[in-house]
C-alpha cells in the first residue's frame, strides 16, 4: 500500500483558530443576543481602495476582447507589477533591489510555506518563540525538523521581545517584524545584530515584513535590505493583504536578491534566486492577473493615498484599545507599528482563562497567546482590524472588566 | 553555511518552452516582417464568458463596502464554488462526490506539484512517456524520485498511446485524460484496468483530467470517479483554465475523496482528504474571492452555454488541423476529445528537426514532442488553442509543406 508523509501525523492537531472559533460558538449558543466583538483572527474589514476597485474593473473588462485577454502570465509576475514594487518599495527608499528578484505569489503564507523546497532538509532551524504557526507547521511537514530540535528563541516581557541570539548554529531563521503575534518590532540596530550574526555563521534570514506599511516609529526597518549587506543574507517576504485589504484578493511577493547563495552538498555556491525561479515555474502559475492589476493600483498616487488611510484607521483602532487596556489595568505591548497589540494576562493567569474571561465579561473574542508557542503562554492578542466603532465599545466593556 | 536542496541541480536545465521562444526569436530576427502562427504553447485565446464578467464585476463591487467585503475564505475554497462543482461536475453525472471531498486552488499546476508534500518520499512512481514535465520534476525536486528510478510508461503509435499496466509495483501513478501532450484518451474499459490495478496492488492513481470539457465521445470517462471503485484509489485534479479561458484568473480545484486511504509507517489507515486539508490550511490561503467567484458563473445555465460555445470553437480548430495535416500527408493523433494535436514526423525525423522545417517552411510554431519524454521523440504537439482564421492559414501553409 503507497505510504503517506508521516511527519503530517506530528502536527499538533488542535489548529489554534478552529478551537478559537469553536469556544466562540458555543458561548454564543448558550448566550443568545449577546453580541460579540471578534479581535481574535487578523483578517481586515475595509473596504478595498477606490483606486484598486477601478484598476480590477478595467482589468475584467481587458477580458472581454481578444486583442486584451489575458491568459498565462510569467510564473515570477508580471513586469508591470515587479517593475512597481522595485521603484516604490525598494528604490524610493535607497535599496537597490530590481525587478528580477521579486517573485509575485497568491500569499505570504503559501511562499513562507514554500520556500523550504529549495533549502536542504539537514538545515537547522531557529523561530522566535511565540511565532505565526507557519514558519514551525511547514518545517514540520517536510520532514526538515520536529519540534524538539528547532532552536526556540523567547520573546517575552523579560526581554522586551528582542530574542537573543540563536547558540545552536541553525542554518535558517525566521524573523517577522513588525511582529505577530505580539506587535512590537526590532529597531535598525537590533535588525543588524541579525544580520551580522548570519554573515558571520553562514546563515539564511526568511524575514516576514508582512505589517512594514504599519510603521511609524522612524527607527524600525521597513525591509531587512535597509541592513547593510543583508542581500547576501536574507530573503524577505511582503504581502498586498494586510497593506492594501486583498486577504481575499490574494496578491503578495517575495525577494530572492541576485547576491543571495547557499551551499551544494559539495560546498559549491548556488543563486538561491534562480532556484526559487525554478520552484515558482514548476510548481506555480503565476497570481491572478486582476490581482496583479490590483497591487499596481495600490502603488499610483490616489492609491497611495487611500491605503494610507485604511491603514491609519486601523492604527487609530490600536491607539483606542492600547489605550483602554491600559486605563483597565492590563500590560500592553505592540500596536503602535504593527495592528496587533500582545496583552499580558493579569495575576499570571493562562491564556484561555483569560479568553474565557474576556469573552464572558466582556463579549470580546481574543486569541490565546499560548497558540502561538510555549512562551505565549500568560498572554493573548487582539487585532485592531475591525471598526473604529468596534474598538470603542471594546473600550467600554473592557473597563468594567472585574479581575 | 546553509545547504540548498541538491535535487534541484538534478532537474534539466534547458526548460522546453524557452528553448522553443529562443528559436522562433532567432528565426524572427533573421526573417524581420515574417508572421509566425504560434500553435506551441497550450494558453487559451478566447475572451471570458459573459456570464463570467458579470459575476466578475459584481463581486469587485461588492470589496467597495465594508457590508459586502470579502476577506480571507476558507481555505479549502468557499461553499458556493465546492457545492456549485459537486452538484454539476460530479452529482449530474450520477458520481457521488461531495463538497468536502472538493478543495479550491489557484490552479492544476500548484496542486499536482504540491500533492507530493502528503505523500511518502519512499513511494516508487510511475509516469507516461511523453509527459507533462510537472510530474516528474516536482517528483525530483522532492527528492522522492530520480529520473533513473521512476517507472516510464511508453505511449507511442505503435501501442496506439494506451500505456501497459506497470511491472516496477509503482505507488503513485500519474494519469492524465485526456493527454496532455498527446490529445488521446482512454476508454471506460481501459481506465477500468488501471482503477483495478492500483485496487489489488494499493497504488494512488493521481488523475489529471483537466482537458475533459473537450471530451466528444461517449465512451470517454470525464472523471475517474465513473469508474466503480475509484474513489478508494484516485485523487483527481480539475482546472478552470481551459475549460473557461481561467489561465490567467487561476481557479482550478482538486477532488480527495474521503473513501480514500494510504497508510502510515507502521501500517496504520490514513485518510488523504484530512492530510490535504492540513496541507492547504498550512500552506494556501484560498483562491482569490474575484475567480471563485467567476467559477461559480461558469455553472449557472448562461455560462454552460458560454464555455461550451468556445470549447466548440476549439474543437472546430483542432478538426480544421487535423484534416488539414492529414491532407499534407502526415499521421495525426489526438484532437477529437483534446485541445492538442500530436504529429508523427514523416521519414523518422526527430522532433527538432521536425520543428525547424514547419518553422521555416511555415511559419508555423509547435512543441517538440521529445521535450515531453524520450517516447515523444519523432511526434511535435500542436494547439488549437489560437483562432480560426489562424487555424485555417496554417492548414494553407502546410498544404505547401515539402519533405
Amino acid at each position: 500500500m503507497f505510504k503517506i508523509n508521516d511527519n503530517f501525523l506530528a502536527l499538533n492537531q488542535n489548529y489554534l483558530f478552529s478551537q478559537v472559533a469553536r469556544k466562540i460558538n458555543a458561548y454564543m449558543n448558550s448566550n443568545p443576543g449577546v453580541r460579540i466583538i471578534r479581535m481574535g483572527i487578523g483578517d481586515v474589514s475595509r473596504p478595498l481602495a477606490p483606486a484598486v476597485i477601478s484598476a480590477l474593473h478595467e482589468a475584467v473588462e481587458e477580458q472581454t476582447s481578444c486583442d486584451t485577454f489575458c491568459g498565462y502570465g510569467p510564473e515570477q509576475g508580471h513586469r508591470f507589477l515587479t517593475e512597481a514594487i522595485a521603484a516604490h518599495d525598494y528604490q524610493a527608499r535607497g535599496i537597490q533591489i530590481s525587478a528580477d528578484e521579486i517573485f509575485i505569489s497568491d500569499g505570504a503564507k503559501s511562499d513562507t510555506g514554500n520556500i523550504g523546497d529549495i533549502l536542504s532538509l539537514t538545515n537547522k532551524v531557529a523561530l522566535t518563540n511565540p511565532v505565526y504557526p507557519v514558519y514551525l507547521d511547514t518545517n514540520i511537514m517536510s520532514g526538515r525538523a520536529s519540534i524538539d530540535n528547532i532552536e526556540l528563541l523567547p520573546c517575552t516581557a523579560d526581554n522586551n521581545f528582542v530574542p537573543s541570539l540563536p547558540t545552536g548554529n541553525p542554518d535558517m531563521i525566521y524573523l517577522c517584524y513588525p511582529n505577530n503575534p505580539t506587535g512590537t518590532t526590532l529597531n535598525r540596530d537590533q535588525l543588524k545584530e541579525w544580520v551580522d550574526y548570519a554573515k558571520a555563521h553562514g546563515a539564511l534570514i526568511l524575514f516576514d515584513s508582512a505589517y512594514e506599511a504599519f510603521i511609524t516609529e522612524d527607527d524600525v526597518p521597513h525591509s531587512i535590505y535597509e541592513i547593510e549587506g543583508a542581500t547576501e543574507v536574507a530573503i524577505e517576504f511582503r504581502s498586498f493583504s494586510k497593506t492594501a485589504g486583498f486577504t481575499g484578493l490574494r496578491c503578495a511577493y517575495t525577494v530572492v536578491p541576485m547576491a543571495l547563495k547557499g551551499e551544494n552538498a559539495i560546498g559549491e555556491s548556488v543563486s538561491l534566486n534562480a532556484l526559487w525561479q525554478r520552484r515558482q515555474s514548476t510548481k506555480f502559475n503565476g497570481a491572478s492577473y486582476l490581482s496583479q492589476r490590483a497591487a499596481e493600483a495600490v502603488y499610483s498616487p490616489e492609491g497611495k493615498k487611500q491605503i494610507r488611510s485604511t491603514i491609519d484607521y486601523y492604527l487609530r483602532n490600536a491607539t483606542v484599545l492600547r489605550e483602554g487596556l491600559k486605563k483597565a489595568g492590563l500590560n500592553v505591548y505592540g500596536g503602535v507599528n504593527a495592528p496587533y497589540i500582545w496583552v499580558k494576562t493579569p495575576d499570571g493567569m493562562d491564556s484561555w482563562s483569560f479568553f474565557d474571561i474576556l469573552l464572558e465579561q466582556c463579549n470580546i473574542a481574543c486569541t490565546p497567546g499560548v497558540g502561538f508557542g510555549s512562551a505565549g503562554e500568560g498572554y493573548v492578542r487582539l487585532t485592531a482590524f475591525g471598526s473604529y466603532e468596534d474598538c470603542l465599545q471594546a473600550v467600554e466593556r473592557l473597563s468594567l472588566l472585574k479581575m
